[in-house]
Parts: structure tokens; sequence; C-alpha cells
């Protein structure tokens, strides 16, 4: 999958998810001092604890996290069963993989083990430049309206939409970005193979489809509430920002939202009726907690675009004379180096003309890439700076 | 009416309301420089602009507002007018005045020269603690059912709501605090006797007989849309905060908040959906002005409260045993010194009982006054931290 990343990492990284629960900060220790190859073999042989230097009281820490570890060492893959998982097109993202999104190394020693993804999308494109929409499961018809309206005009000007893929706004979120044909991604609290919830599984194929769908935890995992509340942290990660659009004064987006403070995200809410209970918490982000009171995607777009670019820097043919002077003075460079694009995208942006646009059929047939391949190189080109949208379909960005 | 203001004094003033537009600033340095009395004499002589020291531009500036002021020279009042506003209950209050609410002079130069009321309610003691709640005339039945309810409460806990009586917001902040027994302060862009919007005049019937309403226009003088923004002025200067519940980008409503940031007053706004026009301003105010996301008439209490004082420092007789703790640790200390009070306010506080409340006929026929002037009386004495609401009827405040 890639060449930094040696068979021996790639499968200790996947033992750890199996052994661990993500944000276990004695594993994310012990990885950042010895690595993970030495550290599965410890937890292995027993000798983990053993090896562990320090006070009595760190003595029987380590102790006890070499216990629990064991307890999973019988559910261990092998490399048959990482050869299955990619034939179900599920793969491993690990550190140091060109996909990994080392964004992710803000939460330090909390940081995951590594990534299960299943879809087309690079994970790593697809979040420099995302927002991360979340919100209640019960929404009420405003708060859904909302979350797919914000979501699919961020998702129209190439910003992608993380979310939690759950019932209510997290939904609408990924609906929104999916019908604006913009890339989302989903973070799990279970295996990418799960459906979770059942009544997502359609979704969850379809975020598969155009964007990409990621776990902390292995392939069969099913979901526990202490571990939404573990996921939340990655989304936050993932993302320039956090939107919560409803959320009660108890919902789980709260937790989100605080995850993205801690982590000088930005933190945004949308507000809504003070007589709705599923707009208190959005309140309560706005008046205590220094988030920013959005209502709209313009908004959102001026809290997450960077400095000394132009916020509505989108398609210039849908925009006024006034629009396209803007959208010409403050345009957008690449957010990485070209050398730093994979083979296929290199190949897709070759492919693309730099005036007029071209459909993705006519991107696939230039490139000699299949177009499902061709779409997710476009998310990834769009996310990042180099591709554009335009009324004849897709074109190198100018910058 | 009192013994600092002189009838010349008065005359003078009650002229300049006449002749002048209020925050005409030419003639607010006149009168703060040579007082009333010498400047309505200057200006009816026509020496004024050759007194006028300075600059060529500052002398011509002078001679246009001689012009102006004596255009109205004709319209001027004499004492039997006076007397026959006063039969009406229309009284003027002066700078000077036991009643004048010194909090205007916060506006400078640009002060009332005057204000005329009509009502039982004490314009300064009215406005010791109160909150102006303004919006939308178009509000909606949110905004209206929200602007009722926050009015109602605050006014409950002692507090006066200081409104606009237009339709919308407006009136249901003065409904909401009639209706929980407050007292309330209409400030009006036209005259006291003038019924203005005509289907406002049992409203401000009714606010006359349990508040005040006040303006700076003499009786007679109808509404001009910019009476209505130089009106704006004085109901964020009365307050000590503005609370704006629901108000279109475009409302009136954006002019007064300004007026209570640039006052240093605190400023508040109700968020709403994102999809009502007429929450556009409220979100506007919370984003990008500086002001305060208020969900319920418990924010408002906080924000408003001086520091050290309780803000739900209410009827403990309503309150669960931890909340009759609070009450008794922060109970706050009258705002005003007790000699400060007039004498009708001394005798009703004379009157009262400290421990069992009474009725409020009981105290009249304790204090042998008239029972309207006892009412006005409690309603100073419970804004300025006197007496108090209790489960029997009114006591004196414990501190």
């Amino acid at each position: 999958m890639n060449g930094r990343v040696t068979d021996d990492e790639r499968l200790a990284r996947a033992a750890l998810t199996y052994l661990a629960e993500p944000s276990d900060l004695q594993l994310g220790k012990a990885v950042a001092r010895d690595g993970a190859v030495r550290t599965l073999a410890a937890i292995r042989t027993g000798q983990y604890a053993a090896e562990s230097r320090g006070n009595p009281a760190a003595k029987a820490a380590a102790e006890r996290a070499l216990a629990r570890w064991q307890v999973r060492l019988g559910e261990l893959p092998d490399a048959d069963d990482l050869a299955r998982f990619r034939r179900q097109g599920i793969r491993l993202v690990c550190p140091g993989d060109p996909e990994w999104p080392s964004r992710l190394e803000d939460l330090g020693t909390a940081a995951p083990y590594a990534l299960w993804a299943r879809g087309h999308g690079d994970v790593r494109f697809g979040c420099v430049r995302s927002v991360a929409v979340v919100g209640s499961r019960a929404a009420t018809a405003y708060g859904s309206y909302v979350a797919a309206e914000i979501a699919a005009t961020v998702a129209a000007r190439g910003w992608t939409v993380v979310s939690g893929a759950a019932y209510g706004v997290d939904a609408a979120a990924h609906r929104g970005a999916l019908g604006a044909g913009g890339l989302t991604v989903a973070v799990l609290a279970c295996g990418v193979d799960r459906p979770y919830p059942a009544g997502h599984k359609d979704l969850l194929d379809a975020i598969a489809e155009n964007g990409v769908v990621v776990s902390e935890w292995p392939p069969g995992r099913n979901v526990t509430r202490l571990r939404f509340l573990v996921r939340n942290r990655v989304i936050a990660a993932l993302s320039v920002g956090t939107l919560v659009v409803e959320a009660g004064e108890r919902s789980g987006a709260l937790n989100t939202a605080r995850h993205a403070r801690d982590l000088q995200r930005r933190l945004m809410a949308v507000p809504g009726p003070v007589t709705s209970q599923q707009s208190g918490g959005c309140h309560t982000i706005i008046r205590d907690w220094g988030g920013t009171l959005v209502t709209g995607a313009a908004d959102v777009l001026e809290m997450v675009t960077p400095l000394g670019e132009a916020p509505d820097d989108g398609d210039p043919s849908g925009g006024s004379p006034g629009g396209a002077d803007r959208a010409t003075a403050g345009r957008a460079k690449p957010v990485l180096s070209r050398d730093a694009l994979d083979l296929e995208s290199a190949t897709v942006l070759d492919a693309l003309p730099t005036r007029v646009g071209i459909g993705t059929t006519a991107v696939a047939a230039r490139a000699g890439l299949d177009p499902v391949t061709v779409v997710r190189c476009l998310g990834a080109l769009a996310a990042t700076g180099f591709a554009e949208r335009c009324a004849g379909g897709w074109r190198v960005r100018r910058s």
C-alpha cells in the first residue's frame, strides 16, 4: 500500500487495534516510546510490565494494562485476515502512509493506533479541507434542514463534510454533502463493515462509494456507549472546525464540541429557538464556550478558510460580476505540494483542461483510469486546491 | 414638583422641547454652557448667533441653528398651557428634579432637554433597575411569546421593562410586565398625549396607570421616521441593559442596540431559527457586535444584576430550599440611600411590615395615602431594593 510502512509495522498496528480500546494512553505512550512492533512483542511475551521503568504506581498501572490487553490476544488477525479484509474493500491506514491524516497527531498519545477505512475517498486528502457537522440524533425538521443545507453548500465549495453517520443531524449532513456531489467522511464507533445504525446501510454504502468510512475499531466490533464518546475526538481532530447544528444540553455532540475546543479547532454552532430543547446545547456553546454563532454556510466558510484566502471562492460561473472579481482576487493556492499527490491523482490532474471544464467521463478517458477512481481523485484534487468545478465540469484550478 | 428647579428653568426647558428637535447638539452645548434660561432668551432676542465665539464655520452653524429654532417661536407654551397639561396628568421632568433619571446624563450634549411624563410611575425610581426589551414590529408568534415571557419574569423580580410601545415585540414586553404586576416604562416618539400607534391606546393607558409614559417631544407632536431613531437612544440610555428579542437586519431595534453598545450598557439578544428573517438582526448582534446570547430571563438577570448580588433574588416564598438559601446569602441592598426617597415613598416604606406581608389596601390605610400613590411608591421601593413582594403581599426587603 506504500513504501514507508513495513508489513510488520502494519500487522502490529492492526493487532493493537484489536488488543486495546482507542485512546488507551498507556498504549499510546508505549508505542510512542518503543514503536508498534516492539510494543506488540512485549505484550505477547508478557515482558511489557517488566520493562516498564519507574515508580511502583507506574509499574502497577503497566501490569493492569498488560492484563487487559492480553485478554484479547486470542482475537488477533493474521495476514490472511488482512488479505480477506482487503478483498472486502477494507484497508488499514497507518501513520506514515500517504493516506494518513497528519492532523490526528494533534491528539498526542491519544491519537489512533491506525484507522480502518472503507471507500474510494482518500482519508488524508479528504480531510485537508474538512468541516465536522454534527448534532442531535433527535433532530427537528429545522435541524435536519439546516444541516443538509450547510453541508451541501460547503461541499459544493470543495470542503469535505465529516460526521458520525448517526440519525438526525449527522445523516442530514452526509446526505447534503452527497447531494451536492461533494466528499464526505463517516467516522464510526464500530467496525467499518458494520452498518450502524442498521437503517443507514444504504447511506454508509453511498458514503463509501463517494467518500470514505473510517473507524479506529477493527472489522466486526460493535458500538458501545463509551465508544461513541471516544470516537468523537477523531471527528473533531480530523476537521479544521466543528459545527454543532442542533444539540440538547446532554447531547454527545457537545462532547465533540469540547474536543474541538480543546484541540483549538474552530468551534461553531447554529442557534435556534430558545423554546427548543434541541438548540439548548448550541446556545451553551455560543454563550459559555466561546463558540461562534453561524447562520449559514457563508459563516462556516469564513471561519474555516485560512487567512488570506477568499471564503467564497466557489464556482465563478455562478457569481455576479462583483463576485467574480473577488474570486479572481482571492483565489486559493493548493494546500499541498504537487509532488505529494499519489500517482492516480497526479494522472487525473494532468488530464484536466485549464480553461473550459470537461465531465468526469471525459477525464476518465483522457487519464486512462476507471470513473470511480477519477471521481475519488477529483474530490481529493478539489479538496486540496488543485482542481475546481466549473460550468462545463472540471478543470485545473487557476492560481 | 420640587425645590431645586425654578419655575423659570422649567418653563425654559419646556420651551426648548418645542423649539428644537431632541439631540440637537448645537442646543445641547449651548444649554450646557449658558443654562436653559439664558439660551432661551438668546434665541428669543436673536442674540444667540452673535454671542457664539469661534471660527466662521462655527458662527455659520450657530446662525443656521438660530434660524431653525426661531421658526417655532410662535408655538411656545405659556404657564397656562403647562397648568392645563398638569390637569391632564402630564408633567415635565427636568434635570435637577427628584424624578430625573440621572442615567440620561451619559448621553452628554445629546441628553434630553427634559422629559414629558404621563402616569403614576416615578421615572427615576422606575429606571434604577430597568431592562429595555425591544424588537421588530413584525414579530413572529415566537418573538412575541419570548418577549412577554422574559418581560414577565424580570418584572416579577422587581426589574422595570422599558420599551417603545410599538406593535410586536415592544407591546408583548409591556404586556408581559403589566401581567406580572411589574413596572413598565414606554418611551414615545410623539407627545405623551398621543395614542401612537392608535391601536395601543388602551395599552398606553394601562402603562400610565401602572408605570409611566415618557417622551422628549411636547404634547401634540406627531411621530416621524427620524423621531423613532432619535427616541431609541433614550430607551438605551434609561436602562441598565438592552435586550433585542427579534429583529430583522434592518429593524430599528438594531439602532437601539447600537446606542446601548455605544453607551456601554449591557447588550443582549435572543437567538432564533436561522431560517427566520426576524432573527437575523439578533444573530448579527451576537456574532458581530459582541452582544450576549440569552435564552431566558435568568440569563438577562445575570447580565444586568450588579456584581455581588444574586440575580435570582426573587420571592423567597416560591423558592426551593436551595433557592431560599441562595436568596438569603445574596440578598440585594437598596441601591439608593433612604434619605433620597421622596416623602410619599418614605411614608409607604414606614408603613410596611418587616415579616408577614400585607396587601396594598392595608398599606394605603396604614400610610394614609391613596391606593394609586401607594402602588406607584411600592413599585419604586421594589425597584430600588427597599421593599419586596412576598406570599402575603408587601414587606420591607430584608438585608
